[in-house]
């Protein structure tokens, strides 16, 4: 198993990136390219007594695709000896099994789908995000790479994440729903009408229409939604996050005896942390791509690299795109 | 002025709805109509030793739309003497000036729409929201009212909500953003796109897209959005919190100490469920309605309910609805 990680994308790049790609060279034997500035690269291996050298080879590339860039298809187009066209053209050309990147997620939606291309059968790639619930975790496909899409690619979403949940979330029978504002088949556009009798019919374990305050109830394993929806959903969701906790500092700030509180109560803040932390979930796979790519969040720490990487092997190993051109055929008969 | 307060809307009506319209004829000097079912509305006043007589009277409804009633237009029409359409109705017939209800949001909407019709020039009616923010509030239109809307009525949305933004939450030129998935003018549907030059043309104190991420940060004062994606924006906001919250209560069970560093940061905890809590804020004005129609949240304290009062009073004084038919028209010159 070779994965190629996009050493210089993220926040905390090449520094976490290298850090999470030596331990999972460690820990679970795989061959690992870190792709990048050879040079930034090697000062961070450098500083590792002792790492896998055996394990660990540097794909040099020249270029990186900025966290902020807006127009990112364009980027991936002019910067051709960018880190994640290189990352993903060694899974092209058959020199790795898979991409993990924490960089620009619009970077490496366009890249992988102009260099890899889509599964046959595959109308749409689909960025399923893994998000914490109360009960388990859910997963909600797609946060950005299709924001107008139609019925069919919204079914295709479905039998894709369907597929992701049994052979690596490990659930039997993943419960499917569909992202709407109100439980009834008559609720929504049109459009989301018409996919609700598509996913009626489709022979998945579809439990309807799931409204926006049940996403974190735990009580569907897979969320479809639009594009559009689906990233100003997660997009609101880590704000909340952020927003919260600034505004609770800065009331602690006012009072010590609060202060001394926060202190005691800090076991419970961190298991909230802990348990809401998306990146612990092992990233977001990019599903319908001819090839394995995982996205990790820009914010990545070195155990959620750690993570994607794991999972990468996993998507390679239990043959995730396979078993997808398989349902993907048996639904066109 | 003359305030019809839907006595049967809500989770605790008519128990909160009367309480709220007491407090709001002694505070404010109101004249208030209690609608909904005499004999409930009466045990509910017999509670109190004095309450002002002369200001509040009772209208029977002897129907009431329940709070989960998934085809509140149907129920409206079959419900002929439901508490909404009594209290609706006592404007359409100029017996008071505003109605407040906690019921069925898409049955006010309905009953307003249907009762009352639109104002000259206004295609759509919109539901506003008024969302905490770090710095002050913001205001999110659509949340519901409105799930496939032309570009045509998102600028009718940022007219209207900009107007509110002046008069009743006291913002001298608010600033108006588009909730879309990137910063760039690019970005987004074509529906959207063409919003934007629309907003951009406006003389609208239009900033731009704004993204999920920014929705709290305080710094658009109107985002304007479809009624589709508002709704489930609205409905993650208030599940994150009701999530957050019971997850830290199950941690806070594991540990004594813990427990009592809670107990230490409680002021933090409520002065942040105060400064988060859009109940506070007044209820959400369903714009565009030739008459005057405050929803509140289902879960409305008797604070909340008292407030709505306050604001539907401020929207009546201040002219709000001469003020939009003006500004439409200007529009359409």
């Amino acid at each position: 198993m070779k994965i190629a990680v996009d050493a210089m994308g993220g926040d905390n790049a090449p520094l976490v990136t290298v850090d999470g790609a030596v331990q999972a060279a460690n820990d679970f034997g795989f061959q690992i390219a870190l792709v990048g500035d050879r040079d930034l690269i090697y000062l961070e291996l450098e500083k590792y007594k002792g790492y896998p050298k055996k394990q660990i080879t540097i794909q040099h590339a020249s270029e990186v695709v900025g966290m902020d860039e807006e127009a990112p298809t364009l980027a991936v187009r002019k910067k051709k000896n960018s880190s994640i066209n290189v990352a993903i053209n060694l899974v092209k050309n058959k020199n790795a099994d898979a991409v993990v990147t924490a960089g620009n997620t619009g970077a490496a939606v366009a890249s992988a789908t102009l260099n890899l291309g889509l599964l046959p059968g595959i109308e749409r790639p689909g960025i399923a995000i893994v998000l914490p619930a109360l009960k388990g975790v859910s997963l909600l496909i797609d946060v950005g790479a299709n924001i107008d899409p139609k019925p069919e690619h919204l079914l295709q979403y479905a039998i894709m994440s369907n597929i992701y949940s049994r052979y690596i979330l490990r659930k039997a029978n993943p419960r499917i729903s569909l992202l709407n504002i109100g439980k009834e088949e008559s609720k929504g556009t049109g459009s989301l009408k018409e996919t609700y009798k598509l996913l009626s019919e489709s022979g998945l374990n579809f439990i309807g229409n799931i409204e926006g305050r049940d996403i974190f109830s735990g009580r569907s394993d897979c969320i479809i939604c639009g594009g559009f929806i689906g990233n100003v959903v997660l997009k609101v969701c880590e704000s909340i996050a952020e927003t919260t906790a600034a505004f609770f500092k800065r009331e602690l700030r006012r009072s010590l005896l609060a202060r001394m509180g926060a202190l005691l109560c800090q076991p419970a803040f961190l298991a909230l942390k802990k348990g809401t932390d998306y990146s612990e979930c092992g990233g977001a796979p990019l599903l319908g791509i001819d090839g394995t790519c995982i996205v990790s969040h820009g914010g990545s720490t070195t155990k959620a690299i750690k993570n994607a990487i794991k999972v990468a092997g996993e998507f390679v190993n239990y043959k995730v795109n396979q078993h997808i051109v398989r349902e993907i055929s048996y639904g066109k008969c």
